[in-house]
């Protein structure tokens, strides 16, 4: 439960607390009861504990569950599509046991890629990163991509994915472990704790940059507006360096009228804007990647429900490599 | 001529220095001598004056004519295209004698448009307007615009541009005259200087704005993020509170994270990005707009030559209601 709105940081005592409720039973028709196998902890969550109206939906409630993308294992059923043991994908409240609606609930197939995946590069992560680079950055193979928060979930499947359409791919991360793990997949990476971003964009991407997948905003959105070549893309997925701060506080971006003279377009995204058809298509082509070997994501799995709150809280400190998920 | 680079605000005395040279002759076929009948004085000129490259041209050079839109009359022709007295459209140096090829002018029918409108309405102003509102806006009927500028060459196209949609349009701008210019013209309007643009946006735009066009920038296009609804485009035509600013001193701009929650899109232009065909397109759609009283614009025009730096500077200053020109 969100027990209190965070200012700043959320912290694992006082912005979260489990309660101990009834297990549900089935009432209807239709039903299953699920129990939680895995939980996704997201970044955009942050945006949720506050309270405003601003995102994209209503703020999470002060008492009561937090929601988000989850894993789960049909224990009982009264719905002809799915029966006990079959694994599902749903965008439900954390809780170990929920009943729902079986039409609200996706049936993963475990034989093609593992359960893990399909809340990363075959879920959420791999939408969020598909969809918005085919329909807002529109590629073209040999374009300069970059994108910052590149060992996240969404920015790993983002460097692989503009890479399938032939593009240079340059990101940078936190620690030394996810630059290699990055360079490992071929992408070309850098340590942005270790230099000016400034310098590392002039070594990098000495012909500019077309295409900017932001996963930070704040200070790394200017500099790189300062490297964008004209007719540029730049992907506003999130702005992490500035969820934690008060309005007052955020980092005042000075550059803009760049967008004019470089002639670039600045564009924000939520994946369920995205409608069923081209998510089905997407999910086809992620899978179609990891399959293929194009895809490789990686997970940081903590254990056990009382982990949530402190999975939740490591992403502001880059606890994960890869997507953060919590293992019930 | 551009005597110094200005720091600041461009004046008329330490900017520009006016010199006599030769008037030039026809030396080959295919060029015509044009005498410049007038002068057009734009506020993106600013941009070009500072040494960077970061423009969409080469920054004006110091000792060198300043150069832009104008109209003029053919004087000499060894052109079969062109004869004495037509009256010619170009983007050429501020010189009131110029041999060119004329094949690089557009001449002029001042039959249907007076002469005047050929360098706003019916021509760049218009074409600012009229090809970003359609490529980049899109907007549709019963949309909600906001117009900042609303007073100025390009702000006052826009406005009815958007009108002729069957878009609400609400605009402003800094002077009682120049407000009830515009609602002269049907467009709802207050006067910025007189009131918080918050609570002008609250009171005009109560359902938010769909599309905002922002000739400003700065402290102005923070506050209206705050009113766009989501999937709202703003369409980046200039920042003319920022232009006087050295980079360090321009207004930071901290909310940028409503780009990703409302899914909007910020994109920028220059009406030469588009091409013939479309321009071509533009014009006759402008001039039919003209001709049937449904794009009224209004020119401020100075008289003579030696009032052009007076007349760019007072662009800063809000000395223009709607096109500053010279008429030389």
């Amino acid at each position: 439960m969100l027990k209190k709105r965070p200012v700043g940081a959320p912290s694992v005592e006082e912005t979260f607390e489990i309660q101990k409720v009834a297990k549900p039973s089935l009432s209807e028709d239709g039903q299953v009861l699920i129990r939680i196998l895995m939980i996704s902890v997201d970044p955009y969550m942050r945006g949720r504990m506050n309270d405003n109206k601003s995102y994209f939906t209503a703020p999470f409630e002060v008492g009561k569950p937090l929601s988000g993308g989850v894993a789960a294992e049909v224990v009982e059923s009264r719905s002809a599509d799915l029966k006990p043991g079959d694994k599902v994908l749903g965008f439900l409240p954390w809780l170990k046991y929920l009943v729902v609606a079986a039409n609200t609930l996706r049936k993963l197939d475990t034989s093609v890629v593992p359960l893990e995946k399909y809340l990363s590069s075959a879920g959420y992560s791999g939408l969020s990163s598909y969809l918005p680079i085919k329909y807002i950055a529109a590629p073209k193979a040999g374009e300069t991509v970059f994108v910052t928060g590149g060992a996240g979930a969404v920015g790993s499947c983002a460097c692989q994915i503009f890479f399938s359409y032939g593009c240079k791919v340059i990101s940078c991360a936190g620690s030394a472990e996810k630059v290699k793990w990055l360079q490992d997949l071929g992408i070309e990476a850098f340590n942005y704790k270790e230099c000016a971003l400034e310098d590392a964009l002039m070594k990098f991407c000495p012909k500019g940059i077309d295409i900017y997948w932001d996963n930070v905003g704040g200070e790394m959105l200017e500099t790189t507006l300062n490297h964008m070549n004209n007719f540029g893309r730049v992907v506003c997925c999130g702005m992490i360096s500035q969820y934690n701060k008060a309005p007052k506080d955020r980092y005042g971006i000075k550059n803009l009228f760049l967008v004019v003279t470089k002639r670039l377009k600045l564009q924000g995204f939520i994946m369920s804007d995205y409608n069923e058809e081209q998510r089905v298509a997407a999910t086809k082509e992620l899978i179609r990647l990891i399959c293929g070997g194009k895809l490789k994501t990686t997970e940081t799995i903590m254990n056990g429900f009382e982990k949530v709150p402190e999975a939740f809280c490591g992403l502001f400190t880059g606890k994960n490599l890869g997507k953060m998920l919590v293992k019930i």
